[in-house]
């Protein structure tokens, strides 16, 4: 028996073409008692990085099911992974996109190669993976085929590994300093870095703790603060956010927009009670725009 | 028993980041025989107004269920309302979001605080509201636990009322003068007024009835008209839109970009038959740009 | 008996305002059995043309059901179309929107024009008739209403057909050329052509094949290959995409930026390996931006 009822699908597909739609009309076709959950779709094109980080951070919060994760799609061979005692599958371009979440649900069990083209969608042109091959697939899927037959069983170890940015902590003479990265920028501009609580434990980042926050060659402080209405204008915020992670606020107003910061782009903090901390307290500055 | 199979969403949360998936992943999770009916999630960041007048012009259409309406959630205290003899539970911030819907609805019943945690979600770091609290309370509520066991009462009246901008008359010496504010400027630029027919009564608005708007200093022609495409090319429409709403349109074309309007922007409307009307009448002007 | 349990829902709606949110909370609260599945709901306001390509690009993948077209509607009469052996029915404006969908799945089998105002809901203003007769009439239907009880039976042959631009081929001296339009431009920049494989078959489209393309005066090789990732950088490709149609690509860029193409633009292509070619090879150009 087996078989799932639920398919989560992340995408770089956006919401404009019918692409999205169609492969929700392909699974209510084949496999009617299925309930589609989208978690995004408006990935950036091609951006492997950050469909993988938005899938993470879903992850734990999926129901048993398929997981349809298509980002970049088509270029690498598709892939499934089976997780958690078979409860649930991802299906995915071999291209590093699923290893964050596989890593954050307990890790790979299976893994296939999608290569049973019986189980695939004859296209009337090409081969449109996300349609042909994983829609089709993942209805398979629910209806109860077994990830063994609908793929080519491989060494989890030759699925491609994702890239997952740590932090790096250093001893700059008198300061500790730590490098971070931008994870991810939400709609409010908030900037999640990849630190968290943990890789800065010493500093006992209780609130209202001060911190040096250098970015695009500016020094700024932040303050360590539980929730951005906290802050008083313009000031620059530190928040754990809803993943765990340290997060650059303001209140209201787009931390990423204030510090020019893109995701990807490198940050370094220190605690500012150390000497010769040269930050600007907490009158805003207008970077570069 | 009791319990609901319907949520109906609405939120400031964007479609790009994953956390609207999130909501649905935990519900379909917790409570799987339900289904979430997505209002919009494109309310601007912190725009309590505006998400506040989309759920008051849909509250009228929702299936019995629970309403999630999360629009600068976070900073205010959670809240439940139950209203229509228990058909509908509102859970929102207590920031005046729920007032209009729960007033189109017939009045709020009972309120409560969602501050009871064992119904909450545990967060891996911050409390996201609509995920830890909101997602789950809605799921609780549609496995049939009263809203009582979710929280805790208080009094109705301490819930934050909404703003509802009214519309305002005036005598203005020989003339018959009506202050309105734009509430929504739709995806087509109409723009759509405070002002129902009742409150023009006394001008008797039939169709081809012309009258005169004044907005940001300059004063147009507009025609009372059943649709926009009865309009000649650059002539001001004002019709009744599908909430019963005075709406200024412009035929396949916006409405706000030729007249410069945004939400919570001032126009005044007077009958042009009145003596002293200066209005340009039908030639399309190009306003400041 | 009778009836449908899918409605799947393409418009120009837009997701910012609420009225997508509103026609589903109708559907179900007036056929709570029925799932729907958005195709897109972004189609530019009053684009038809588009609109309809979306909806016959998906035609042959929706579930049997009903299928709501909503673009432009409101200005022309609503309509109902039966297909595919009562199997579908499609509503929309009668404006063209539905004529390719139709054609793409069999034809019409019955129309009607929907002037039952006893399946429509009232409005609390004006007319919206995706809201008040579009999504009341599709759950009729869902629920087991007869196309011929909800409108008034009309001639197939009087409804709008569809503008569908067909290439054409033309001999010039010495060459063969072949004119086409740009039908749709996708989110990643890829120009769908109205050529299918079939109209250039003289030219025997191998893989690898080079031809001549001409773009607002501009003259580019182009290759015909298999996926984009094939491409080198700046290469412009030419693949068979996912409809079965010529679509001109680049690698992880957008042809349509690099060519300025938009939709319903003019291009035409000839094989290069013809005398007189004088097309520039595979060095990207910048073009007018």
């Amino acid at each position: 028996m087996g078989g799932f009822d639920t398919v989560s699908f992340l995408s770089d597909l956006g919401l404009v073409d019918e692409h999205v739609g169609v492969v929700k009309a392909i699974l209510r076709d084949l496999a009617p008692h299925v309930q589609v959950i989208d978690l995004t779709h408006n990935i950036a094109p091609y951006d492997v990085r950050a469909g993988s980080l938005a899938l993470a951070r879903a992850a734990g919060y999926l129901p048993s099911g398929v997981i349809v994760a298509a980002v970049d799609a088509g270029e690498r061979r598709p892939i499934g992974v089976e997780v958690a005692n078979g409860k649930g599958v991802l299906l995915g371009p071999d291209n590093g996109l699923l290893a964050s979440a596989v890593a954050m649900v307990g890790g790979a069990e299976r893994a296939v190669v999608l290569d049973r083209e019986e189980f695939h969608l004859a296209s009337p042109g090409g081969v449109l993976t996300v349609r042909d091959v994983f829609a089709s697939v993942a209805a398979h899927l629910c209806n109860g085929r077994d990830l063994a037959e609908v793929g080519t069983i491989v060494d989890v170890d030759s699925i491609l590994p994702g890239i997952v940015p740590l932090a790096r902590a250093s001893d700059d003479a008198a300061t500790t300093l730590v490098h971070a990265e931008v994870l991810w920028i939400d709609r409010n501009g908030n900037c999640q870095l990849n630190i968290g609580l943990d890789d800065v434990a010493p500093w006992g980042l209780a609130d209202g703790t001060r911190l040096d926050i250098t970015a695009n060659d500016q020094t700024r402080s932040v303050v360590r603060i539980a929730k951005p209405g906290l802050l008083g204008p313009g000031a620059l915020g530190l928040v754990i956010d809803g993943s765990g992670l340290l997060t650059l606020v303001l209140d209201r107003r787009s931390a990423a927009d204030e510090l020019s910061l893109a995701p990807g782009d490198q940050v370094s903090l220190r605690p500012s009670n150390e000497p010769g901390s040269e930050a600007v307290p907490s009158v805003p500055i207008e970077l570069r725009r």
